[in-house]
């Protein structure tokens, strides 16, 4: 199989083409130089799919519900590409979880995308190629793209700056651990979805949600509830304290109760996405999101421009600046100004 | 409460006066400039103390683990620092384990430092301030350095490569979806920790550790193997793929049974911890170790650089750049180019 140029495959991934869509999708995941022009041409056609990231903790039975949702988009009417980005191994790049096959029964129907996608290992993090890859799908006319991950902290962080709607999964039963981590993430749904509403203890779940949002907090900390006498909780932060991120005062996030064994409660989470994207739309926040991710691309792309950079002169330019690191005569921060400073890395005018 | 200038905290950070050492912490973690040279300068005095990651999934048992470690570092005469993160919103920068609660026992010891910190939120990732929090620790005396994470991902690599010795904790009885991000993690480790070994399951999970460590596999991903009709497991990556990060092909992790219940194992884990440092010393791997740690360092400090131009350039110079992203007339690569074009990252000679 010939090395076709990216932008021969361009017009091809234009018209929906799925092997030059599954190629340009490899070259912009590992960074190849040549498709540059060819994935910046992409972003230029984005702009018109429904970025959707979905995340939630380990056992929160997030991707039985997004293969559920995903049927769902397609009774709609829409098409669908899936983002999926596996916990698989930072040094060996292998994906784990069985995506493809969890996924079969879509397999066969044209109007579903699906992409398993490794997280980043040592250099550049999940967000540059993620959007990328969402700029092609975006531009190959996908109506809406699904990222799913799984994990905690930063990464989902990065999902909810690069999507126009995420849905945060809650699952009832978890262990402490899990709801601490979970925590940290329930701050950034626009939609919340509760799964395995066929057991009885996911009303405390869908409960716990609802308080929480009642009283305007992000997140309840419980251990530190308990120990007040009183009885309001610890506020850790209110919502759309990030003000680049959230700037509608009266929003409050859906909670949708949802069975995947009963096949419940689908139906209610597509509505409860699509409300929140035609509020964006009706209280012009999507400008603000626009502007949010616009920032967080311009930066993670100056992160690749360094890491591509340090990449060519690690073993040359570079390596008496690593030398007076290692015998900490030089300090880090000084070292990266003379790395700056010395590397002609804006390119030529 | 007076602002104290850092250059003043520096010489009392070094006698290891704890309210010094505590205010340095949090202008390390928070970047303030003043502290730039300081950190320099601790950055310049620091490279004594060992530094040891200790990682692992959710429900794994690791905090309860750390806290006995730190009793036995403490039997052995050394002094010790806990620098543990947290699974915290990152938006609000709030903890909300309560480690310096469940630490209780050890706070009136003088030879323990205890620091709780936030994960990073929107820029900036774990890494940088971590590390500068660890050089402060370190030019103040410390003989042992803990950095203790719950996390999936980057966060697990970041510390493999900051650590002179990673312990992975690894407990029997966890869900699938957390045995699946475990696997990610498994080959960072220095030394194994299975801990909750009271249990009767604890030798199964003993036993997949030893098997994996024999077949010279990096994890064992059972899914696809048991799809498998023959009897290997999948190779998903060598241990020791990464040549800067791991040169010597004799090593193997050991494997330690741990219960803190019974109190059992954390002597020996301790031992395997001290024999892994030796061995880095014997082999000469210690350099290679420095020479993987100045590089992360040199990208972590470019990456802020980077970071502080933007904060400084967003709502002026930058706006323009930032206008033509949104209505996607430039790309983020070509916007990025003309941001490290324009501003002077370097600063001057």
């Amino acid at each position: 199989m010939s090395y076709i140029p990216s932008a021969e495959l361009a017009p091809r991934v234009l018209q929906g083409d799925r092997r030059a869509i599954a190629r340009l999708l490899t070259r912009a995941e590992s960074g190849v130089a040549e498709a540059r022009a060819t994935l910046d041409a992409m972003f230029a056609l984005a702009g018109r799919a429904h970025v959707v990231g979905i995340t939630g903790v380990p056992g929160s039975g997030k991707s039985t519900l997004v293969a559920k949702l995903v049927t769902e988009v397609r009774k709609s009417g829409r098409t669908v590409a899936i983002v999926a980005i596996d916990p698989s191994s930072p040094f060996s790049g292998g994906a784990i979880l069985g995506d493809r096959i969890r996924m079969g029964e879509l397999a066969g129907d044209s109007g579903v995308f699906m992409r398993s996608m490794a997280t980043r290992g040592a250099l550049g993090g999940l967000a540059k190629g993620t959007l990328e890859v969402v700029d092609v799908l975006d531009a190959a006319g996908f109506d809406m793209i699904i990222i799913e991950t799984v994990g905690v902290g930063q990464d989902e962080v990065d999902i909810a700056r690069a999507a126009h709607t995420t849905v945060v999964v809650s699952a009832p039963g978890l262990g402490d651990d899990i709801q601490a981590i979970k925590a940290g993430i329930l701050e950034i749904a626009d939609v919340h979805a509760v799964s395995k509403c066929d057991r009885a203890d996911a009303n405390k779940t869908i409960a716990d949600l609802k308080t929480m949002l009642a009283l305007g907090l992000t997140h309840l900390d419980r251990e530190q509830w308990s120990r007040r006498t009183g009885p309001d909780p610890v506020v850790h932060g209110k919502a759309g304290a990030d003000p680049a991120y959230r700037v509608d005062p009266d929003f409050r996030p859906d909670v949708i109760a949802t069975s995947s064994v009963r096949d419940q409660g689908v139906t209610e989470l597509l509505s409860a996405i699509d409300r929140h994207r035609e509020r964006l739309e009706r209280t012009g926040e999507i400008e603000k999101r626009r502007a949010s991710i616009a920032e967080r691309r311009l930066l993670a792309a100056g992160e690749g421009i360094l890491h591509d950079a340090f990449a060519r002169h690690r073993t040359g330019r570079l390596s008496s600046l690593l030398e007076q690191l290692r015998a900490r005569t030089l300090s880090p921060h000084a070292a990266a100004q003379r790395l700056l400073r010395e590397l002609n890395l804006g390119g030529d005018a």
